[in-house]
């Protein structure tokens, strides 16, 4: 470790669907010096476009299933119109901007997720990263922009997380960089108290993690993200969760590796 | 002119519609040796979508208008979609694809149309190629996969013809590589009569192009690929127009530079 300095955004949640707060994202994004890829997810307007085509949303336990007609439309709305949205505009800004499903250069394959006790659908599990076409595309001065689209090496596009994504590309790359991956979403970081943005977290390291997940203190639709965010640390990645804002005055969650 | 070839495949028309024709196309292209590029048109599936979506195409004598909605739509169909779906599928077979719009690695500028008699709306006609980008991706070993997307510069995506990318692409990178372009449809080449196959022209050159244009024997739709094709010829591309098995057979029509 190795080199480089690599800096990964990955921008979520609602700052995907607020104008302003995409705007701000792409203007942190901008400042970064050196080697940078962002990584973005879906927002609403893939809940928008299956409305309008009156596509019914397949729920099984609250979770989201992937089926043929809700695949079509992530492709067409995350690889589609908000990745090359993004890419236009940053390359308005002389960011010189690609960007990639993981089909793209095979640069992330992924496994269509065996069916349990649900059926997923086309949602597909990362198998792995090629660390080296993203390598090349980096050395050639393009900045990969990753959207949650990936496949599986037969020709089947898949709909994988995108904070999975994040942390599976920082692992991959921390190989040959020194990386350095921010979570950016609407809240200030990792909260004791999801109603107080004052319960903000300066740090969380995996013993008290593990403390206060098993006392029910973090906000389970936080669980997934802070697992990618230890798989990512652990692979020697520095790594933050917070907002544009707390990103920007070092006031977001640093996520100790040890 | 200039070392390395480079095969340059367009297909448009019926092959993206007919999954038979679109795999015949996409086994010629894997067949091409060494370095190449595949452009790709719209096909039906973007008219498809306008309609589900209750999207009124705008016409303006018989020409199809590109407002807000309907370039939401193609971005989502080509550069989503369509694009994604060929570069997973050649990527299952070994090809080192990655899909691009124009914004991606600002590959092709475009300006929007200047609203004349008719507003075009959200039309892009190319200001320039970057040649040296799509030569970064080249020698890094992928292989482009173009759709007809372009951009601004400021951040606004274009709608641009299909055709013109493939001579565009073929003129910038002829600078470079010694270029051979194909455009791929659903008919053998050329025809003197449109409704009988055996009036395939072997071979078309400048003269006897504009005596035939001029006696109205060239189908009209035929026009605007012949001029992008003679465009290509006179940068010495070597260009044919053909469906997928003509261009196999080498019966397609060839298009002569004088």
């Amino acid at each position: 470790m190795k080199g480089e300095k690599l800096h990964l955004l990955k921008i979520g949640g609602r700052i995907i669907d607020d104008p302003a707060a995409r705007a701000s994202a792409l203007e942190y994004f901008l400042s970064i010096p050196g080697r940078k890829l962002l990584i973005h997810g879906g927002g609403r307007r893939a809940s928008e476009l299956s409305q309008r085509l009156g596509i019914v949303p397949q729920m099984v336990d609250g979770r989201r299933i992937t089926d043929a007609a809700a695949l079509e439309v992530v492709v067409m709305v995350y690889a589609g119109l908000f990745n090359k949205e993004l890419v236009a505009q940053l390359q308005a800004k002389g960011c010189h901007a690609i960007g990639l499903t993981g089909a793209d250069g095979d640069t992330i394959r992924a496994r269509k997720r065996p069916i349990g006790a649900i059926d997923y659908g086309f949602a597909g599990d990362i198998e792995r990263v090629d660390a080296q076409a993203l390598g090349a595309l980096l050395e050639a001065g393009f900045t990969p922009v990753c959207c949650p689209i990936t496949h599986d090496g037969t020709g089947q596009l898949l709909n994988t997380n995108a904070d999975t994504i994040a942390a599976s590309l920082a692992v991959a790359l921390a190989t040959r960089y020194t990386v350095h991956l921010d979570y950016a979403f609407e809240r200030p970081g990792v909260l004791l108290d999801a109603s107080d943005d004052t319960s903000l977290l300066g740090q969380l390291d995996p013993t008290t993690f593990r403390q206060l997940r098993a006392e029910g203190a973090i906000h389970t639709g936080m669980l997934p993200k802070l697992d990618n965010a230890f798989l990512a640390a652990r692979a020697e990645v520095t790594v933050r969760i917070g907002n544009i804002q707390t990103l920007e005055d070092e006031q977001a969650t640093r996520i100790a590796s040890v």
